[in-house]
C-alpha cells in the first residue's frame, strides 16, 4: 500500500520555503516534492505554457496518492489553480494566493497593500482580485510591482550585496510612495530576501510571507493521519546537483537525496 | 521548393545578437531562428538536459532545409556542439567557441584572456580548452567567471542601472586583478551590456563579442545563393509576444512577426 502524502510542487527551488513551513506546522506528514527544474522558471512565461506546465506537474504528483496538493507556486497559483484543480479531480487543492490576500486584509489598518511577485502573477491581477473579493467592507487599495530580478537574486544567494539592496529599491519605491502597510511576498523566492525588503519598506510595513500563510492553513485541509514511518520524497526534473546544494537555503532543513523525473511524452522516473 | 536557409538556434532571445551580424554580413541570406523561450535558460541547467535540448532543437531546424546550422548560444556550443553535429548529419554546423578562441589568441599580447559565460559554460571549460588547443607556441592563460545574473539583466533591460555596474564589478574584479588585456563575451546576451562591461575593464582592454565572431566567420562556410526572395522566419516554444517586444533591443532590426512552435512528443508548428 502506498502510503498517503501532501504532494507540493513549484517551477524549481523556490517551493521549498513552504515545505520549511510544511516541516514546522505538520512534522508528521508525509510530503512528496516536485521541482520543475528542468523548465524552471515560469514567472517569466506565457499563461499558455504555465498551464500547460501546471497540469503536467500534477500530473506527476497524481502517481503519489497525495491526499492534498499544494502550489507552492504564486505564478501557478495566479494563472492556473483552475488547471490543477480539474486535474486533481476529487483532491483538494491549496494555492498561495486565497490565504495571502485573507491575511493581508485583516493586517492593513489604512488599507493599502503592496504586492510584489512574478511577471506572469503581477500582470494576472490574482492577488488585487483575491484582496477585493475578501474586503467585505473594507476600503482597499493594492498596489502592484514585477521583480523580474529578485528569483535570480534569491538563488545566486547574494541576499548582502550591495546590488540587492539597490535593486530591491528601484522595484519597491513606488509601493514604498504609495504608504502601503502590508506588503505581500507573491513568489516563494523572496523569503530569502525578506531582511533586505523590510529593512528597505521599514519597520511600519508587515511583510506577508505567501507561503508561510497558505502552510499555516493546511491543518484545516488535510485529514491524513500520523505517517511517521513514511519518507519524503524530492522530485526534480533536472539533475538533482545544483537543487540538492541551493535547495538547503531554501528548506532550512536537511534535504534529503533528490531524484530526477523526465518528460517524455509522459513523465518517468528516472 | 523549400528555398535553402541559415538555421539559427538559441535557448530564446540572446542569439538574436548573433542573426544581427548575419544580416549585416550576409544580407542575402535567409534565416530561420529558433528560440526556446518555453524552456530558456539553458545556462543555469545541467549538461545532460541541454544536451536533450539541443538534439531537439536541431531536429527543428532540419525541417526547414538548412544549408548551415549556427548554434547561437555559447552553452549549446560548449556543452553539446557534439549533439548538434550528430543530428545535423552532412550539414555543417557552426558554433561560438572555435572563431572566439582564434581572435582571443590573436589579439592579446600579455597572454591573459578573461573568459565570461554562464555556469555551464565556465564549468565545461570550453573556452579554455579551445584557447589551449589554437595558442600554438603562444603562451597564454586563461581566467573565467561565470555571470548568472548577467542574462537576467540583459533581459530586463536595466543597461544603465547602477546595480547593474555593481554586479558587473563584483563578477570582473578578479579577471581586472588578472590583467586580462582581452576578455571574450562567451553568452550572446552580453553584447547588449558591452558598455558597462568596457567601462569597467578600461580601454585597455579588448573585449571579444564571440556571435559577432563567429557570423563573420561564416561567409567561408555557407555554399549558398542569394535568396533575396525568402522571407526570414523567426520560431519561439512560447508564445511570441514578450520575443517580439524585446526582441528588437536584440536584434538591432525591426523583427518580423514570430511564430509559435510547442514540444508535444515531436515539435509541431502551432
Amino acid at each position: 500500500m502506498i502510503e498517503s502524502s501532501i504532494g507540493v510542487f513549484d517551477s524549481g527551488i523556490g517551493g521549498l520555503t513552504v515545505v520549511h513551513e510544511l516541516f514546522e506546522q505538520l512534522p508528521n506528514e508525509r510530503i512528496v516534492y516536485f521541482g520543475d527544474t528542468a523548465r524552471v522558471p515560469y514567472g517569466s512565461k506565457s499563461v499558455e505554457i504555465i498551464r500547460r506546465y501546471a497540469s503536467e506537474d500534477t500530473e506527476l504528483l497524481l502517481q503519489y496518492n497525495p491526499s492534498l496538493i499544494v502550489v507552492a507556486c504564486n505564478t501557478v497559483s495566479a494563472v492556473a489553480l483552475d488547471v490543477v484543480k480539474a486535474t486533481a479531480g476529487n483532491i483538494p487543492v491549496m494555492g498561495m494566493i486565497g490565504p495571502a490576500c485573507l491575511e493581508a486584509v485583516a493586517t492593513t489598518t489604512n488599507g493599502r497593500i503592496g504586492i510584489i511577485g512574478t511577471q506572469a502573477t503581477v500582470t494576472s491581477k490574482a492577488y488585487d482580485n483575491g484582496i477585493n473579493a475578501v474586503a467585505l467592507g473594507k476600503n482597499i487599495r493594492t498596489f502592484s510591482q514585477a521583480c523580474p530580478l529578485l528569483v535570480p537574486l534569491a538563488e545566486e544567494g547574494w541576499q548582502d550585496h550591495r546590488a540587492t539592496t539597490l535593486i530591491v529599491e528601484a522595484y519597491l519605491s513606488p509601493l514604498k510612495k504609495a504608504e502601503v502597510d502590508t506588503l505581500i511576498l507573491g513568489c516563494t523566492h523572496y523569503p530569502v530576501l525578506s531582511t533586505v525588503i523590510g529593512n528597505y519598506m521599514g519597520p511600519d510595513v508587515t511583510l506577508i510571507n505567501s507561503g508561510a500563510v497558505a502552510a499555516r492553513n493546511i491543518k484545516g485541509y488535510t485529514t491524513n493521519t500520523t505517517n511517521l514511518s513514511a519518507e519524503h520524497l524530492f522530485l526534480v526534473s533536472d539533475v538533482p546537483s545544483k537543487f540538492q546544494s541551493v535547495g538547503e537555503r531554501f528548506l532550512g532543513y536537511k534535504l534529503p537525496l533528490t531524484k530526477q523525473v523526465i518528460f517524455k511524452e509522459a513523465w518517468v522516473v528516472v
